[in-house]
């Protein structure tokens, strides 16, 4: 990403303690760069810098701060905190708050006006992932006996405060009847009724829809808001467009994690010290370290086999570690179809007949050319007496049974976890070799033991 | 992803070939539903159905669908293809010419006026990948000097077709002067200039910008249109938020495929085919499959070693695997800070001292585990004598080495691939595995000729 301003110069501003110039520079860039400046200061210099900016940018810059968010709180006198929240969006105070240590949050809630403190309270009490924690309550309703006349009149004066007046919710009674665009009232005659043109099929959610389903009706149905309703049909928030494109990259992020057998954190990489990174990664290494233990227990139990024929252990690593990525090509081919919808659970078996065809087309590719291999290079080339046509045999074989089974179980075991109601993205590529690795040892010594007579 | 609407009763409908209530229904449904339902009919099914649809759904349909576009352009007449056309988006309209056959092009062409044709080979010349490519045209402009009355009276005369209205272009002489908002222009008096209230401090890219860094934007600065400028600073174009999105879903797709070490495909999991699935599959397979046989002739290197401790034998899957593992862990963390530009290739010698401190920690915790392990359970509950403390050490000690080496090797990769251009992604779990085989094996097998004077 390249930087829309100049890191370096507003540096040497702030060490120069040149805040007239710096501060005609500021009011100039946007909220979102400012932000990213703001966390690269110390914490004085930011208090100092912050109080710089006037007050409706503070507030915008305030909502994308990245870090000290709480030590900025503690550093602003009651006016200037009222003047931050007044400024900032439902959904943003609510994140914050949920961030923050108990006597911050009382002077938060203390420097609000009555209404607003029952909202923030009730939008804490959603849960975490829910759509309820990701709306807010600030939007634009009309009535649906309204002209357009009168609504314009509506959107000019409550609008100002609103993430967004383009979509307008028509309500009667506080339940949602439809739902009418600016764009629709640009091009409507003043004296039409609401009614008449509002769209009544309108999508919505409920405040406990999984926020990862919202960010998914954001992407499929190309909205630019949603509006979250109540058991009762009543039109409680809305989720806007930015919101749901951050859960769609958390999520992502999330997935990669899982995928990488990392726990899930929610903060950018450099930012996490080396003890919580070690926290998030050593519960699966030592999980999957004790489980490859067992791999070890049936190299062990094949240990006469193996000194009788050395030869064979030398293709072990080739065998587990195609069998491994044989698994986990499926298992995230899966995992991402799961994730995006595309693929439900009462699919199974289309997916198990197409990975299987899919895996006997892989393996007979890679037995062939193994086979080629191993008598070409290593018997003939590299005069290895040891890889006889029978070992080329066991090994190949092998090598297709793993292939298959590995996938097999590679999309297998994503779908029983998403029906039991595990996240699937667990099920990839460090489990699926942890499982395909023991596979492919016991089905490359069955083979290699009836074979080779050992 | 639960469906709004009952596919079954539509199916029904078109079986008893009820299409006046067929067509009440459909009329009712959100455009994206329609598309979805129309993918599931047989062609002929679907152009009969398509039909049914008023001209402005249908065309809306159309742009969603994703099976079956070109035979359905095919059996329209020119008249009903101009219709379509007529109320497609220009971006949509390109996307679908850059997926049909010559001959269907050339009636596309045919059937669309002399601007909107000029318009389509421009926007067909970007590459692929870049900001041009995903454009649209199709945006409204206003003039620095008119007043909002003025620009209100704009927008309803040439909104209608416009993708978005929310956001209005400033521009004299082609160039882009400024922003601003409907939200703006509702909040202003009649007599304001446009000049005034216009925020001048706009994001942009070029056309050739890359469509993964437009997308970034788009999520850093909680955009909904971005414009879209040429080499001279003249307005070329506009990217809206919903496309934004799908290139943001497409990369993250093509992320965990190259991760998996798929080559990326741009089709939905079942409806690729399977000879198609194995296409994207077997190179990375083949490829890692052959590098795995060096791994094979380490140990075949070590061969009399291990017949004289076969008991070595038994740890290489523990080895191996924790030391993947390990190094796909900081390789699929960097790959992510990289693609969400949270890390720069600068900072690598932060990124290597941070894996270097949770990899002593890692390795410590691991080894000790182990060591624990191997005495106590392996030496003396299960009375294996070949487990020595000798032994134990010379496993202990290659762990801990292989995770650190496996977390050096797994960050250095995806930033080195950065720095000369090559996708990190590509650098993910099934290549660090291989590479990570083969060190530990070396690592392993020199301390224990070494400690064990084999």
């Amino acid at each position: 990403m390249h930087d829309n301003y100049d890191l370096e110069q507003l540096m040497e501003l702030v060490q120069e303690r040149r805040f007239r110039a710096l501060r005609e520079i500021l009011t100039e860039m946007n909220e979102v760069d400012i932000a990213e400046f703001l966390d690269e200061l110390d914490v004085e210099q930011e208090i100092l810098v912050f109080r710089l900016l006037p007050k409706d940018l503070a507030a915008e810059v305030f909502s994308y701060l990245e870090e000290d968010q709480e030590k900025l709180i503690s550093a602003l006198s009651d006016k200037e905190l009222r003047e931050v929240l007044d400024e900032l969006y439902m959904d943003d105070t609510v994140d914050l708050i949920e961030d923050l240590p108990a006597n911050l949050v009382s002077r938060i809630l203390r420097n609000t006006d009555a209404s607003t403190r029952s909202q923030i309270n009730q939008l804490l009490n959603y849960p975490k992932d829910s759509a309820g924690s990701l709306m807010t309550t600030e939007f634009v309703y009309l009535h649906p006996n309204n002209t357009v006349e009168e609504s314009f009149a509506r959107i000019r004066k409550v609008g100002l405060d609103k993430e967004t007046v383009y979509t307008c919710y028509v309500t009667a009674n506080r339940v949602l009847q439809g739902v009418v665009t600016v764009k629709r009232l640009l091009m409507s005659t003043y004296e039409t009724k609401i009614s008449e043109i509002m769209e009544t099929n309108v999508l919505s959610v409920t405040t406990h829809e999984d926020k990862e389903d919202v960010a998914q009706m954001f992407s499929k149905y190309d909205l630019t808001a949603l509006p979250v309703v109540d058991g009762e049909d009543r039109l409680v928030g809305i989720i806007t467009v930015d919101d749901a494109m951050d859960v769609m990259e958390e999520e992502a992020t999330e997935d990669f994690e899982k995928m990488a057998a990392i726990l899930p954190s929610d903060k950018p990489y450099l930012r996490t010290g080396v003890f919580e990174t070690w926290k998030a990664r050593i519960p699966w290494l030592m999980l999957l370290m004790l489980s490859a233990t067992f791999t070890g227990l049936i190299i062990t139990g094949f240990e006469s086999a193996l000194a009788a024929c050395v030869i064979l252990t030398s293709f072990i690593p080739m065998l587990s570690g195609t069998g491994g990525n044989s698994g986990s090509q499926s298992s995230v081919a899966v995992i991402r179809a799961l994730s995006l919808g595309e693929v439900e659970f009462s699919d199974v078996l289309a997916v198990v007949w197409k990975e299987v065809r899919v895996a006997l087309l892989c393996g007979a590719c890679l037995a062939a050319a193994n086979f080629c291999k191993m008598l070409l290079v290593d018997r003939w080339l590299m005069h290895n007496p040891d890889v006889t046509v029978a070992v080329a045999a066991v090994v190949c074989l092998t090598l297709m049974l793993t292939v298959v089974c590995a996938k097999i179980v590679g999309c297998l075991l994503p779908m029983a976890a998403e029906k039991v109601g595990i996240d699937p993205a667990v099920m990839a590529a460090p489990f699926i070799t942890t499982v395909v690795d023991a596979l492919s040892l016991l089905i490359y010594f069955t083979i290699a033991t009836r074979v080779l007579g050992l």
